[in-house]
Parts: structure tokens; C-alpha cells; sequence
């Protein structure tokens, strides 16, 4: 039972933090820099929302991972390293948060690298990638491979993990999912424009459960995506905790980084591996 | 009682299944291929909610009605005769997954051909139609007649099902309603931009449970529209399977494949023909 | 208190039903009459929901008002008429369900014109207005006066009865709200893109509860604006019931049609006179 | 303890009420004017809303803040002082209601210095600001320092006040959030379109408290921004008078006016200062 990937639990939870800043909003247009109420919205994330969420781990006691693009972590040379320091996973969120369909191969490429090479110069050590707004092209598990990352954690064919061959080598994906994402739940902004009605605390957590006590059943990775700059505010913040208290009320739920779950899956036979090819299109039958 | 189209039940369930893969999102432009993630969320629906939802169908003894789209059909040889081996029916929604507005009348007939064709050379019997995003035209339910086939389930006339008429002999309409749809519910991509908030299968549960007793009160077809790569999700599955206990402890509620369903109500007298042609448009009073 | 317009009572509920049909989908474009799914959505309004409504209004014994498009009533020749032998009040609703903001001056007053005319061949005798849409211009009331109705229901400066002023003679507006709609709460189409995600009516029960609960302790006009196409379905009518059972267990509420609250308003001295006038706007300020 | 700017209390509400009326739509295009049923939405908030608000914080004895659009208190003249006549603090937002990112940096100025001469005509003492729909620039701050307010509270870079620097002097941040926005939660209009389904009070009172109870936890600024147009609508009314008493019996709360906050904020060494300054963009990694 100790060597699949879900070491006995019922479901395992991954808490992921996308530590995006600016980014997600200067992606859609660097002329958003001038709305100072916006980046004042955005820079909450990093200022107040990471520091707040960073305790709240240490107070329940649980590992988690962050996703952070380069760019933020070069405006703020200690931040990738003081989450490190707390026990926690620093992984590759690209460069600028503009989404890789957005962009040719080669700007790709270039996003990928330049993250890379910020948190080389800042000692970070780095298993895993996310890509922007979980828009990953069929390049971009190679880049994962190519460049001798473990795994990925944008695709959503599954909800347990899974292997993705890859010119590079074979790499295991965490998969995703909109539905343990908080963005749409509670991002709002009027430009860009961002989200609709904001929901209560009280619905996400509802829906947070339910997956998860569906999850259980199934025996599933929970891969739980939060934003410091959404969830890092009081009233959601106590909400993360009470969720966190319900999985470890559970019994049967585990809570690991994502490179660990990675190197669990990639140790474990029965982890399948999933086709991954894009699907042939014909212009005649599904115009362009 | 036993030869009217409900034998006596309260309400009728139809439990359909519309197995899109990655058809919808291809419909909206072929382009859409090019994004990993976004296939991989389509995909998620054949490869792990249809099988998942048939094991779910299987303990609950429940025939269900899968509508599957002949590329998809195509694409994944063993998909379509696989449904039909577990007794449940498989039913003809199109083959490229385009709305038939969205098409001319020539293009709707290839797309209509075509699809049946498919499920021909597999040896997959037909006999129903649901048009791609319920969008059919007036040729639509005529095409249904002149190819032989016994039911549409694309219209929303009524809640009960109803006789149209078409050149090529009357048909059984089993008519269908966006508040029976998981997708405006559960459905969220950022591109091409679906969905807002998503709810929690708390909330869908309660409206599908809502509805289902309305109907019992007047009688109607509850015909829920489940999609697998929405539903087949570990919370969602497990609302599916609350809503059909639930069904089945009401007591008076019975489960039907649409095919048997229709066949009832061909043989039902009391099953009314609704009128069934375009309004005159007059372009001085509606501009086009 | 028998004299005021409110007859005493902590709130009047006036149930109002936009029968609709088609020509809210038809005002966005005269094309949309080649959807068949979308017209036959439409046409449940009239065929299915109104009959349901109707039964459900005898069954509760309270009188409502219906504001019916002059196409409409126009294509359904025994419509209005047998909505008003039922004792319910039949009221002008446009003749094409085009928005009069969309309109130029002369296209509004031939619209009204045309409605008017429909309604006095079928010998349906009219003395209220609603716009379409809820998008009145300032000629609308002056519309309504001229041609001899009592009340406008298209305006939202108060939650009860009030008096404008027009060159014809002064109106009696019962104002209307989109809290109090069942559109926003219900709608959904593709194509028009109408709507998001669909509100159980356990939601909407329980808003239009506490709406209730808070006109009562104002003492205001409960303005209801449901639509059978919507409203119509099992669920729904079963919350509309559920409503108006809530509003007879209150004790202090009473149910009226628009024409006879109008009325006690005309004849009420403490109903006040509000301003009605465009705002000036400096294009400096506000550029068109 | 009381020197502190929360004065020892767990969260300090300021309850702040936009008292835009016409202006967020003329904002949008002046030839919105043309509407009448719209303007009458909006007329709503200053002639019915925020009468009913008034009396309701006198019946719960709580201070508030007001900020009203010049243009809105030039139309109405006894508005401002009436409000600042019960003891509440009336607050700068803004000339016409446009946002400043729309605005060149002129034009911003110029609305800026209007409104303010419009107080000063009035005899209304202003020492605060609010840019129209939190959409500041980084001259924002700069034109609040440099005409000699106070604070600012436009905002979101933390849940507490803050220190921002400016060439004319430091002012308070007193910052706000979507999640504590009605609007979100509340507004709806079909042109210029606005909102999509409308919540229901017993929701909105639900996210109200669990984000008070958040703050609590965190000991924050609850800034709750209500419009009378929306809020002062009776079940809404109702609702907001269930949080004012909500907050009451929690025992740990205080009420106060922004001034105040704003005053003892800046008497408070502990309150941060954040820097505050558009991040640098590079056109080559986020194209404008």
C-alpha cells in the first residue's frame, strides 16, 4: 500500500497556491500597470495574502506547493526563498503568466527558460510547472521534459495522476481542475473584466467538501488551486482553514507537496500512462 | 394505465448522457485543438466520466440513453458498442457537434449523413436525435423522419413528449429544457469563454430534485442532459447518484431509455401533435 | 384605510405575467425564427406555462395581470380574451417586444398604435402599459396618457404607486424591479446569448420571500413579473405557488390586479407626484 | 490600547454608502439619459433609498460615510448637507462618476477640482476620497494629497488602513474589496449591460457576516460599500439592518465614520506604510 502513489489514503490533497501578483492582469495588457487600484488588488496577494496563508499552514501543520512566475519572483528577490524555507514547494508557474496558447513556440520556449533561470540565480530548487491559466499547448509537457522537470500540473484527463510520454522522457502529470480553482468563485475586476457575482465563503467550502468526500470515494488527488491575492482575505482565508480541518477530521486524507506526490506516482506501476496528442482536425468538418 | 406513455408513473426519467468529447469546443472553432489542457478536459469525458457514470448506472440498475456524436464515435472505435452492451441506447447528436442554425440546409444533411453512417458501419442501431446545442432548424426533425429514425429530443414545446409532424410521417418530440442541463451549471473554460461561476452539486442536486417533483405533481418527462466530462467528476458523480436514489425512493417515478420511451408514445393516443413550423417574420416589425 | 391605495394592507401583490412568446428573442433579430429549439422555448410560454398559470391562479383564487404583446395576441387569436374571462386584467405590453430605446419617436408611437388596435378588434378592453424590455423613453408615458390608459409599468423610482405628469393627463406608475423578475433568475439561451447559470426556485423563493417580508414592513407594492415561458415549468410554478401561499399565510398582504391598484392610487391624495424628466447631460461631462 | 486606530475593537465597520444616482451610467454614455426607465432605477437611490437609510441608521445608532459625485450633489443641493446634518460624514467621489484610468491625466484633475468646488459652494467640509469605480490612477493619491484630504479609499493593497506617500504628504489608505461591493451582488441592467443574476439578500448577508467574523479573526477594516439605488430596496434594507445588528451583538465591533478612522490611523506609529508605485513594464514580456 506504501508504494502507490496515494500511500494508502483515501484521497490526497494537494494545496496549491498560484502566486501570480501582477501578472495574470498585465498578461491581458501591460496597460493595466496604470489602474493602481488594480495592481493595489493584485499586489494584496504577495503582501498580505501569502504571509496569512503561510501561518495558517504552520498553525494545521500541512505541506503545500506554490506556483510562482518568474517575473514575481524577480520583482521580489526573497519570496520564493522564504517559502522554501517554511517546508514548502516553490514550483515553475512560467514567466510572465501569459498563457502558452497565446504565444508561438518560440515565445514559449523563451517564457519557460527565463523563469528557469530566475530561480536557478535564486538557489530554488525546481520539479514541477503550471502553465498560465492552465492553457498548456502540446509543447509544453516536452518543455517539462526537456528541461528534466518531474512533472506538470495543467492538464485535466483524469483526476488521479497519470504518466506523459514525452520526447524528453516520460514525466507524471498532477492534474487540474476549474472546479478546485477559486478564481472562478471569487475573482471580480471591472478591466479587465474579470468574474460576476462573487460568491460566499460559505458555498465554496460546500463545494470544496463535496468533492472532496467525492474524491475519498473514488480515491482521488484533490488538487486544490487558491490564489493568495482571493483566498488570502479574512473571511475566505477562514474558510481554506475550515477545509483543511475537514480533511484532516476525515481520517483518511493526506496532504503532501506536489513534487512528492510526483515522485510517489512515477515509483508506481500502476499509474497509468494516458495518450497525449492532439486530435486530428478537419477543416472541412470544424473550420479553423 | 399500462398503455399510456408515463404506465402509470408520476414522472418519467430519462437519464441522457450527450458523450461530446471534444466536439463542442472543435465546433466552436478547429483552431481550439492547438490547446492541450482544453482537449485533456474534453477527453476526461470518455476516458474516465463515461466509465465511471456506467459502473454508477450498473449499481443502480438504471438504462440510460447515450447521445454521441459520430466523430466521436469514429474516433474511438469501441465507444458506441460498448454503451449498448450494458443495455443502455445510443442515440445519433450529429457528427461534428456544429449547431444545425449554424449550418446551411445542404451542410446540416451531410452532418446528419454522416453521423448515421458511422454508427451504420459499426453496427450500432438508431433510432433518436438530439441536435448539437439543441439548436435545431425546421429541417431538423424532417431529416429525423426521412431517415427513419422514431424520436427527436432537441425541442422544448412542452415537458411532456408530443407528436410532430414531418413530410417523411410523424415523429415522437422528447422534449428537452436548459434547467435540465448540467452545463450551464457545472460547464467553465476561459477559452473559448464558457460558463461564470460554477455551482456546487449541492445546489444542482436541489434544483434537479425541485423539478423532478414539480413533474410528479404534473406529470412530465424529467429528461436530464448529463455531460461525462462534466458529471463524471468525483462530487458531481456523486450528486448524480443522490438525485437517482432519490428518484427511486419517490416510489412513483420510473427510468426509461428514450427509445422505449418514444415507442410508448407513438402507441399513446393521448399524446397530443404540437404545430410545429417557423413564425412569419415580418422584417418591418422584426429586422433581421 | 379603505381609501388609500393600499386598502390597509401591509403589502399588495400584484402577480404580473409577460406572456411573451417569441418576440423577445424575434426583437433581437428576425433570423432567430429559423432556431426552431429557441421558438419552440418560446412557444411553451403560451402553450404549456399559461394553461398551468391560469389553472394555478383558480386554484389559489387570486387575480393577476397579463401583459401581452399585440403580435402576440395578434397570432393568438383567443388568447387575450380568454385570460380575461378567467377575471384576470389584460394589459398593453408592445406590439413587437421591441425595446422603445431602440426605436425613433415615430416607431414608438406606431408600435403602441398597432398594439392598441389589435387589442380593440378583439374587443379586450386595455388600461395599463408596460414597456418592453422595462426600457421606457420619456415619451412612453406621454404615450400612455395620450391614448387614454390609467398606469404605467415600466419605471423603477419607487417601490410604490406614484403619479407623473404628461401632456395628456397624469399617470399612475406601479413601478417594476429586476430583483423582482424571473428573467434574470431563469433565462438561458445560446443564441441570443441570454443568461449564465440557472437559479434553482428554492433561490428564488427565497428571495422574492424576503423582498415580500421587507415591502411589508414599508409597505409597498410587491410588483411580481414572471414569464410562463419560464415560470411555466413543473419546479417553478410549484415555487410560485409555494410564493403565493407564503403570501396568504402572512395574513396582511393582498393580492390585486395592476388596473385596480391603479385606480385606488388615482383616487388615493397621499400617493405622491414624481418628477419626470431627463437629466440634462453636458457631453463634457458625460460624452455620449 | 486606544491609541490604536481600531481602538481595541477585534474589526471597525465603516459603513460607506456611493451615492452615485444617475452618474455611473451617464458615466457609461451620456446618451443613457434617453432612458427612462434606467434613469429611474438610478433616481431611486437619493429619492427613496437613502431616505430609507438614513432613518435606519438612526434607529441603530451607527455613524456613517457618504461619498457622493459632485454632479450629483449640484443637482440635488440640499443633499450633502442633509446627510452631514445627522451626524454622518459626507466624502469626495468624484465629479461626473468616470473612472480615472478612462481619463487623461487633465481630465482627472479637472473632475477632481470640480467636485471639490461644488462642496465648498455647499459649505460640506470634505476630508476624504473615493475614485469612481475604484479605478485610480497613481495620480489618484497624488491629487488627494495635494488638495489637502486626508485619506483615500479606493484601494485594495490590505484589509487595514495604510500609509501611502505622495509629493503633497502622506494620506491614509482606508482600503476596499469587491467581496464587500453590493453591486456584485445586487445590480442588474440590460443597457448598458450590467450584472447577470441578481442574489438574493439572505446570500449577501451571509458572505457580509462571514467576511466580519474573518476580520475579526485578523483584526481589519470592514469597509462596506452599499448603494442606495441597490441596498435601499426593502428586503435589501432589511438585510443590511441584520448585519448592523449582527456586528452589534458580537460585542468586538465598532462603527465609525472614515474621518475618524482615517484620523486615528494616521495618530497610529503602527499603521504600515506600502509603497505605492506602478510596477515597470517591459512591452517584450507583456505587450500593452
Amino acid at each position: 500500500m506504501n508504494d502507490t502513489w496515494h500511500g494508502g489514503a483515501a484521497a490526497v490533497v494537494a494545496l496549491t497556491f498560484d502566486v501570480d501578483a501582477e501578472t495574470p492582469i498585465l498578461a491581458q495588457g501591460g496597460r493595466y500597470a496604470r489602474h493602481a487600484s488594480t495592481m493595489s488588488h493584485q499586489s494584496y496577494g504577495p503582501d498580505v495574502g501569502l504571509p496569512r496563508i503561510l501561518d495558517l499552514l504552520d498553525e494545521m501543520r500541512v505541506p503545500a506547493t506554490f506556483f510562482v512566475p518568474g517575473w514575481v519572483a524577480e520583482r521580489r528577490p526573497g519570496l520564493a526563498a522564504s517559502i522554501a524555507e517554511r517546508g514548502h514547494e516553490v514550483a515553475h508557474h512560467s514567466y510572465a503568466h501569459r498563457p502558452p496558447t497565446s504565444m508561438t513556440p518560440q515565445e514559449e520556449r523563451a517564457d519557460f527558460e527565463r523563469a528557469l533561470e530566475v530561480f536557478q540565480a535564486q538557489g530554488v530548487e525546481i520539479t514541477g510547472h503550471r502553465a498560465a491559466l492552465w492553457e498548456a499547448t502540446w509543447l509544453t509537457t516536452e518543455l517539462v521534459a526537456e528541461y528534466g522537470l518531474r512533472y506538470d500540473s495543467s492538464l485535466m484527463g483524469d483526476d488521479r495522476p497519470y504518466r506523459v510520454p514525452a520526447a524528453g522522457g516520460e514525466i507524471v502529470e498532477l492534474p487540474v481542475h476549474w472546479s478546485l480553482d477559486d478564481w472562478e468563485q471569487y475573482a471580480y475586476l471591472p478591466e479587465p473584466h474579470v468574474g460576476s457575482v462573487i460568491e460566499s465563503p460559505a458555498k465554496v467550502l460546500d463545494l470544496w467538501r463535496a468533492e472532496l468526500d467525492g474524491m475519498r470515494h473514488y480515491r482521488c488527488l484533490f488538487n486544490l488551486c487558491v490564489h493568495p491575492f482571493l483566498s488570502g482575505r479574512p473571511g475566505r482565508a477562514r474558510a481554506l482553514r475550515a477545509f483543511i480541518e475537514y480533511a484532516q477530521e476525515c481520517g483518511d486524507v493526506s496532504f503532501a507537496r506536489c513534487r512528492d506526490i510526483a515522485a510517489a506516482a512515477a515509483a508506481d506501476p500502476s499509474v497509468p500512462a494516458r495518450p497525449h496528442r492532439p486530435p486530428q482536425v478537419d477543416p472541412a468538418v470544424h473550420p479553423d
